[in-house]
């Protein structure tokens, strides 16, 4: 099933979320909503940057990391109890793995799930030739510029909630889209958890910062899908990362094993900022990476056989003049695509990260780092791109502007995944037989059979004669998005929830906050 | 030879350009230089998105469009008389050519030619698994932060050379990088190619404006290269736009013709504005452009066989809300992949278009625009990529900081283009062994060999930490590229140039201009 056809099986439903033809308008602005989707299906092939005896070669030596240096799991005993099981050498918390052990546990993972949202029509497929956007994760920051940056709050956390739902062109709610630095530590996932369930009808992402906490973000998830459609079905996703280089800790770890258990799908995510967490060069980052990674997946499998997983990377390079990280840069774009190679060899669903910058502000940098790590998770393969829109200053802060910047671009990449159609209409023989030599084809009958759904319509562009640009105010891009944003929150509208549902997780997030102090660290 | 050893191969001659290594700090900022090259060779493949079926339908539509439709050839009995002689269908102005024909003549054409400039170590390779970055060509308007739109000068077409020359990570010094509309149109060139040789020894573009003007500037090039050496080698491009759709005007034809009989390269460039001079299907367009580009490169083939040519292509989409044209929007990005493909199976050269923007400021727009449609170049296995640096405005204006910015992307890409090396020493199992479990890798013995090469480092990027950026003045990326070029300009040394050559040159120029009464059409 192709990009067309999902839409063409789903009619209405973004106008439907939106409130009618008028509604989406007020709320998308004039994009053509013709490509629009639950989640994009592929229609080009994945980049695929090297040949067969070099993916061995860095195999090789994964399996040589996994063997010889091994692998620290701290404060989590049971993994270590899993991993002697299952037949690892585990000397105190160092577990060092047998070459082919970890590719052997991990075929029992599925290459491909379905993540269920409290809207059906808002299901996404994970792996295969599916690509889900989900907004970026985890900044203390926001920042707009009316403002500057600040801390986030939950009010921000819900403004982004609502922003991505209104958007045709994400799919997925996200999680930590920013940390709500108003509420407790320790209470914050109740509420955020809420938010998603409450302003989105897409799906969503838990906790990870602890395994109650955890556990408690799929308990919310049981209220709303029910206790045995959560043990048979997957309806929220968990996002854990290595310490790295090479250790486990045991939060998380605890945390993976808590969403296995439940059928959840753990994102298993090494974050390797080379040089620092692991070597200058891209090669020994990516099989450092690919140990990592195979070692957390495989651990899931040993605490629930067929638990959904996935595989996750976050390779970063850094500024060797300030020791800066930097994000966006050429190598880990071009690393990403043989991380895709070497997901796909292990059949697992693949998440990159998508649309990263160092830029303090919605300017040419932060569109130039994005735009370029953002098309490496594209043509990498990925299924989840994580961190799609929103990032700026080194992940450290989430940028309205920027957040509707890339949605736009999220838009663009749905015509750009839809290829090159090939096919008579396509072809238009017919248009060139009638318009012949020297003429236009503006009002031939194939154009106007075509134009509605012919070329991407971007907007937050300007595509303005300069003297019309000139007259309109001279905006640049990050103006006309602020003003976007802003429109788009007053449009905003909550997508029902059934009113019993509402209660008990009103009720089950008061008595979780009542059972706890407040703690802020 | 790989992108390392090429700067092995030629050690310190950017240091010798910008006047030793203090010079280049200078000069160029505080890149590190490691993958400076005359030009790239390509270490990742190209990225091919159709399969055998696919291609063989666009190639069978493009054949009946030159069978059944045909291409109307004006102003050009020779042309006419060429197509008569190699077998085609003369009805008049029109041109009907059978099935197969133009593949026949196009064999004659080099898959692989080296353009030589003026300072040898600066040559080019145009073919194979080169690239080629040359600034962007064509602008009546120039841009920058200060000034803000306005016509270019002589003034303006000169700063850009130098601009370009001082910089590491552009090949080529291109051609009309904005037109010097305070310089006569009709004595226009013969300033603009005594600019390029004058204050760049970077190959270079002549005029296509007329067939006089074209033969005036290869004339120029005999100056600096001997006469014989012109006869045998290409020293000098000319960029020929075909009127699409369909019709090849005289003007353009004799002047690729006169480049051809020169044995100098014309670069063969339909402009399809999907649904104004094309059909609004992607496969369609290119259909398309491969029937009018196959024709052109023929037509130099039967001129002179032998003759270096380059396949180009220029397509591009329109907003359906304005009908405005876009430029860096999805479609053709993904349609560039395609003519790749094309222009591969017919063993020519490929010219690509670059950094495309309808931003009228170096925004975010700007740079999300550019950086998709240069990737996109680059992916499609581009050889020579015109409009490489400094395109705003949809090809109205050239910008001061965009160029700046667009260098400094194309040093990015020679990073990214040179892939994911495999061996002992990027895998770092040593540094592994060294390193262990839990510890940082900046002090190893392993980081400490091969940092300085690991990662690139942007010079326009701003990658401090918040607080250091907001006290450093808090600027955004074109506020630092505007004082960059400034900079530039200010450090611009110009390569030696032997006196004699210069007084010919300036003799030549003025000879020409007194046979001549200013034109200003």
């Amino acid at each position: 099933m192709d990009v067309a056809e999902i839409i063409e099986a789903k009619p209405g439903r973004r106008r439907e979320r939106a409130g009618g033809r008028d509604g989406r308008r007020a709320g998308h602005g004039t994009e053509l909503p013709h490509r629009a989707a639950p989640y994009i299906i592929r229609n080009i092939p994945t980049y695929d940057i090297l040949g067969e005896d070099n993916l061995l070669k860095i195999e090789a030596a994964a399996d040589r990391i996994l063997a010889e240096v091994g692998i620290e799991f701290r404060d989590d005993p049971v993994a270590l109890q899993h991993w002697k099981r299952a037949g690892a050498d585990v000397d105190g918390l160092l577990v060092r793995f047998p070459p082919g052990m970890l590719r052997e546990i991990l075929k029992s993972a599925p290459s491909s799930f379905t993540q269920h949202a409290r809207n059906p029509a808002n299901n996404v497929e994970i792996g295969g030739k599916s690509v889900v956007f989900a907004p970026a994760y985890g900044s203390p920051f926001v920042t707009d510029l009316d403002k500057g940056r600040r801390y986030g709050t939950i009010e921000d956390f819900r403004n982004f909630i609502k922003l991505a739902q209104s958007s045709p062109w994400l799919h997925h709610s996200g999680g930590t889209i920013c940390e709500p630095v108003d509420v407790p530590v320790n209470k914050r996932h109740l509420d955020m958890v809420y938010s998603h369930l409450k302003y989105s009808d897409r799906c969503f992402m838990g906790s990870v910062t602890a395994e109650s906490r955890a556990e408690e973000s799929i308990e919310m998830a049981r209220i709303v899908f029910g206790r045995d459609f959560v043990d048979r079905n997957c309806v929220i996703l968990g996002n854990v990362n290595v310490n790295s280089p090479l250790v486990w800790d045991g939060t998380m770890t605890n945390v993976l094993r808590a969403y296995a258990r439940a059928n959840q799908a753990a994102v298993i995510v090494p974050f390797i900022l080379g040089g620092a967490m692991g070597p200058v060069t891209n090669a020994g980052a990516i099989a450092q990476s690919l140990a990592e990674t195979m070692a957390g997946c495989a651990l899931t499998q040993l605490e629930r056989k067929g638990a959904p997983v996935i595989f996750g990377n976050f390779l970063s390079s850094m500024s060797l003049r300030t020791g800066s990280p930097t994000f966006g840069t050429p190598e880990p774009a071009i690393g990403s695509m043989v991380i895709g190679q070497l997901a796909r060899r292990l059949n697992l669903p693949l998440r990159c990260a998508g649309n990263f910058s160092n830029s303090k502000l919605p300017d040419a940098q932060a569109m130039n780092e994005g735009t370029m790590s953002m098309l490496s998770a594209v043509h990498c393969g990925a299924n989840f791109i994580l961190h799609s829109a929103g990032f700026l200053d080194g992940l450290l802060s989430m940028s309205y502007e920027k957040f509707v910047m890339d949605m736009d671009f999220c838009g663009a990449l749905h015509s750009y995944l839809a290829g090159v159609v090939v096919d008579d209409n396509s072809l238009a023989i017919d248009a060139f037989l009638e318009v012949g030599v020297g003429k236009h084809f503006l009002g031939c009958a194939h154009t106007m059979e075509n134009y509605q759904t012919a070329f991407w319509d971007s907007a937050v562009a300007d595509n303005e004669p300069f003297e019309k640009w000139e007259i309109a105010g001279q905006t640049d891009a990050a103006t006309r998005a602020n003003l976007r944003w802003k429109q788009m929150l007053a449009d905003y509208q909550p997508p029902p929830m059934d009113e019993a549902t509402d209660e008990a997780l009103v009720e089950f997030v008061d008595r979780t906050k009542a059972k706890l102090a407040d703690a802020w660290y």
